[in-house]
């Protein structure tokens, strides 16, 4: 990480009423830093102001030291699958409520954004995921995931059958509306839905949690992160895999998703004072009293 | 019910092996008792024998007595829709491992059948539902579900939103993969998959279950079997409405889907002994120690 | 019910602070509606005002037309259990947050009151159970529950094994923390942390939940509420059976725990404009955004 | 671990019928190994062959070079804890139907441990939990567990409520029927049932698990096996903390249970073949059926 933040990347939600006075304040407490403004051309079009640069979203990561993501878990998830191969670290600036992952308020923002550039924050490491599907010997798709590889049944509704091992042992088959491969972020995502555990994100581990299986005794099962997870579609006519929720690929019986953890993690950088369990307890809504 | 069964018409699943073999032995009996026998063209093509008359199946609970299922559950469950509007009683004959309702075995077909016909079984009533979609005034489908009546996601992966009301009172907005409406009888299929309860046959009852609810604290609900479900599609690209996996329709943001329990029940005979839940410790595989 | 309420019973949750003033309130309503106001000793106790008379709670519901219970959920289920035998119905006003029962809140007690002196209220019926306990030929205990009849193990810690049957019927034998047999009202409290389903009050069922079962199928499963449950505990040091976790004893292996339906439900009167499933989902946090 | 087992320690359930007969194969295939043979006194007492010594249990670990395990996992995880000090690994026979840690059969006794002796297994180890009791400043209990810490209510069945920190932060609040802290090996045993996730064992981590949370948010969480985890008892009459429900010590409000990893794990000796996952299938009932 570098010490100081030269060239600072702001990536918004285009559609966000607020964004364009987001920018404007985000711009000044940027230029008092001396940094310069990258902006994708979507979030540029949104905003009256100058940036530094306009670049394709795919470019950005090799330009910029920082990004800062203005909208929701869902904006911050999919940039932080490109500044992960750069290791660009992320902030996150929510324009609604407080997500799971971009906990700077719309309206602290000046002083917030003022203080990481001041060096003041707490760094987070978080997994990815790296998946490919393959048809016998030919690579269909390959695709990071910040939260979960997701293989599951389609429009028609009947129960797909999979067959899962982990670093090449069998693991077992499965009848079920699917299987998520999850990270510790995505622990709290859709996989909790489905009845998975909370992961914390140092735990270095992936969550394999079937959705609606057959059997009831299918529980689901954490696994070290460094294990290689491989799910072949045995019966299921349009079963899908999809990554994030963001890219999708039909399946075949005989295809195999593979699943591992990808070479480099993303870095959120969260305001001081921030805690997992703070946020968890918010969000969840657990009680809050402490002893 | 008739004192006697005096038409009998037998329904397989035709592609299955053991199939003709099966309906020599159940032609044996049944005219052993006196009773003709019906086909359906399909069954009578994996036959030999000669039946009485061939019929369509969808004009055969008119002239039937009985019903003679020859396949697993989801034979069962398709036949047990048609019968059930002529009020025409089923048995179920399995042709692998017993089913939750196909619960005669292929291997004593002859002497169960033959004790059926002397009058010696157990008759039960099992609830259907009965559904349709709306959109706006023009009502688009109507079924009846012996298991489930079920609103869910399409292919895309992403969950959708939609509205419940009881008897017009507004229940809950939820945000899931879907929600099954199930019948005592689907209680022990999809539902129990999904996290609902079992419901006994004599209750009459409906199981409102989400799958994969946002909302944790989203919990399957159950309600007196003579409410008027409906379901609002408020957010969904590729929602689907499905009716025992069997009928299924595209739904669009807006639709309504209304689900209440069908006018006339399943009559399905059991062989005396029959237990419910005799059945269900085998299935579920419960310990079965007495005390 | 009666045409009128004359003599009005007000129990108290006798410790708390605010029960004074709301005895004040409740006294002057009742009195310009013609009432005659009944107290039990602590409720008395805690107030400077002068009662029509004081009678020992026992004695209550055979002098009383309605009662009124001031405190939270456990205050009314106390009291509900009572009431019922003599059918007098009840009204909860609650002290602190809104329960899933007492549905008065404390500062609008009067106008809440006065409308239900005035006959405008929603009437409902609560299911209670009955049970007993058996030991050989021996009757040990005898008592009603509101919520739930529990069979759990003692301070040890390790699992009890019991055999359930339903109108004698074997169910299951059973290794797990205990089993819960919970009225519909039981559905939202013990039983439903434990996974059981949610019942609708007027659905006439009762829920058998396993907590924390040995064999992971054995899920709840819901009943009609004419059903005679009885629980014969195996094996087990020092297994407990309570009522509304306000009655208990100890239980030797080979004790029967009878429950079935008590011959009388409790009636509630709720406010004009009380809905069930609005209550719930205040209760539980569901969404609230209508269709 | 020593390239030659040349002590050898069997230690039985001396209650079970087969085992002077197992113990006859042990000493034979033992011996043949020039091994010498230690007995606790219960497993000597129930043989009449002649062991090389015979010693307390608690001074077996300090001379003994392998523990072989005769009984049932609830026997293995009692000695676990004493041989895990002196990282002497063990090995588990089944007198009855293979548990989760007692993978070798009776009937294959002889020629299992003789492999085993030959150097041909597969070693594992196995995190344990070291778990300590503090009333103000008096430390009360200290002690080991191989499957959980658990604090819970006692007999009289009302939900106790506790605060829980991980590594000084302070996580939540809970009202419950208490908290399972679960070793990877702990996952498949009470955390199991009580709703928690399978931990792999080479996965380095614990699972909070509650019991029955009256917040239905409150889900399992996993964290890293080097966390030190505190709960403080804020309410709750007759609240207990077991250590694999083998010690047992009643708690006070204000109570702290201090949970982390022991410093050294316990080294299972498995036959050659053993797949965790494997064992798992058979003994959770999963689908067999191989892709």
């Amino acid at each position: 990480m570098p010490a100081a933040f030269k060239t600072v990347a702001v990536v918004g939600k285009s559609d966000a009423a607020s964004l364009p006075e987001i920018l404007d304040q985000l711009a000044s407490v940027l230029r008092e830093h001396g940094a310069k403004i990258v902006l994708d051309p979507a979030t540029a079009g949104a905003w009256k102001g100058k940036p530094d640069a306009v670049l394709q979203l795919e470019s950005i990561p090799a330009k910029a030291d920082l990004a800062i993501v203005v909208g929701g878990d869902g904006t911050l998830i999919s940039c932080a699958r490109l500044m992960a191969e750069h290791s660009v670290p992320l902030v996150g600036v929510n324009l609604g409520r407080l997500g799971f992952l971009t906990d700077i308020p719309a309206d602290g923002v000046a002083a917030a954004i003022g203080a990481v550039m001041d060096g003041d924050f707490v760094p987070e490491q978080r997994l990815l995921l790296s998946g490919s599907v393959h048809r016998g010997k030919k690579a269909l798709i390959s695709a990071l995931a910040m939260n979960d590889v997701v293989v599951s049944r389609g429009a028609i509704g009947s129960m797909i059958e999979f067959a899962v091992t982990v670093d090449g042992e069998f693991i077992f088959s499965l009848r079920a509306d699917g299987l998520i491969v999850a990270t510790p972020t995505g622990s709290t995502a859709y996989a909790l839905s489905a009845g998975g555990p909370i992961l914390h994100p140092a735990l270095q581990a992936i969550a394999l949690v079937p959705i609606s299986p057959h059997t009831l005794s299918n529980r689901p099962v954490a696994i070290r992160s460094n294990s290689r997870v491989e799910i072949t579609l045995v019966r299921g006519h349009d079963a899908r895999v999809n990554f994030d929720v963001q890219a999708h690929l039909q399946l075949e019986p005989g295809d195999v998703v593979h699943v591992q953890a990808a070479p480099k993690p993303a870095t959120l950088l969260h305001p001081k004072g921030y805690r997992y369990f703070g946020m968890l307890r918010q969000k969840l809504r657990w009680t809050e009293r402490a002893s």
